[in-house]
């Protein structure tokens, strides 16, 4: 049986990373055995496919950069994802099909790519058991970091940007068919609050408990 | 008014660029505005991502091999086809969608990658005129080139191989929706001969007078 595939989703400085590391400490603390990987996960290939998008001084089209990521996808999903869930380990995947739908879809304005994005897993076999929504509009995220990074192509695009990419998470959240899997966890209060919300939801969804050794 | 789109295909060693070449200084003789490319035409985003597929060191699992394809297409179809059509230029291709789900698809076997290939070109609103299939069993193509190139990670692979990348040129002219588009030009004799099957077809369906300047 496999393990289940939980993707952790939000805008730029959502605080993802923060909550991902305190899952991962839990995890350990409580000796539960999962994965914790992202895009490009370490594979050689998929990092060369990511440098070539993320240089900033690369001018790609939105279909080129779309496919791109999907290529990136495919190599972690083979390598690093299904290895580790035909094992029966529990996946925590840092960003996955929601985030290329809300960034290439609403971000880039191409549409529509829903059919190409749910391809990549469905030739694997592959279906996302949970996913942890971190909400937090662009504006109050972007005053938490201090600003842009200007050094990455994806982050240096403006606030109108995020904008639209925040409100593809949002639109894909009410889906009706994404209303099981999508959880959105209110990210605007404390780092704490935000981390317990989240192993509430970890819990009520029974992924701690079968990820018991 | 777009230009007219032509591609050219076949397996390795049937002497595409020996025709190509051919055509190219008819047009020339005969002051035929045409441009040639190929992917990935000069573009060096492109250039950067079939640079990874075709390291003979890659490793890389087929559904990613057809996505860095269709990103290199995706990039060279923005860049250098489409102004070259929008311009009313003719375009001769020397490779696109067919090389992809035969090589890809009946090569790799990785199946139902049509509506993948199909889509690139729809978002450029883009449909291909005329495809040339240029007809030449591998065993007959490999006595040509006198054996295989153990240099390049695609021509490495063995005799079965390009005998399944064969059977799906074979089947894609047979498609009833393609019919009408490709046409099979038999390439087993002198280069002479195949180079006026060619003209007659291209004169044929009107390509050489449409390009008169």
């Amino acid at each position: 049986m496999l393990g289940k595939f939980i993707t952790i989703e939000g805008t730029e400085g959502v605080g993802k990373s923060t909550q991902i590391d305190l899952i991962k400490e839990y995890c350990k603390t409580n000796d539960i055995n999962a994965v914790f990987t992202r895009e490009p996960g370490g594979v050689k290939e998929a990092e060369k496919i990511r440098q070539i998008i993320l240089d900033k001084d690369s001018k790609l089209h939105p279909l080129t950069e779309l496919l791109m990521y999907l290529a990136a996808r495919s190599e972690h999903l083979d390598r690093v994802v299904m290895p580790a869930l035909r094992k029966g380990k529990t996946v925590f995947c840092d960003r996955f099909s929601d985030s290329t739908i809300a960034y290439q879809g609403y971000g880039r304005g191409l549409y529509p790519i829903q059919e190409f994005c749910t391809m990549i897993p469905q030739q694997f076999n592959l279906k996302i058991d949970l996913t942890l929504f971190l909400d937090l509009p662009p504006e109050e995220s972007f005053k938490r970091k201090g600003g842009i990074d200007y050094g990455d192509r994806i982050e240096k695009e403006g606030l109108q940007f995020h904008e639209r990419v925040y409100l593809g998470f949002k639109e894909l959240a009410l889906l009706k068919e994404n209303q099981k899997r999508i959880v959105t966890i209110d990210a605007s209060g404390e780092i704490k609050e935000t981390h317990e919300r989240i192993m509430g939801v970890l819990k009520e969804r029974g992924v701690i408990q079968l990820v018991l050794k």
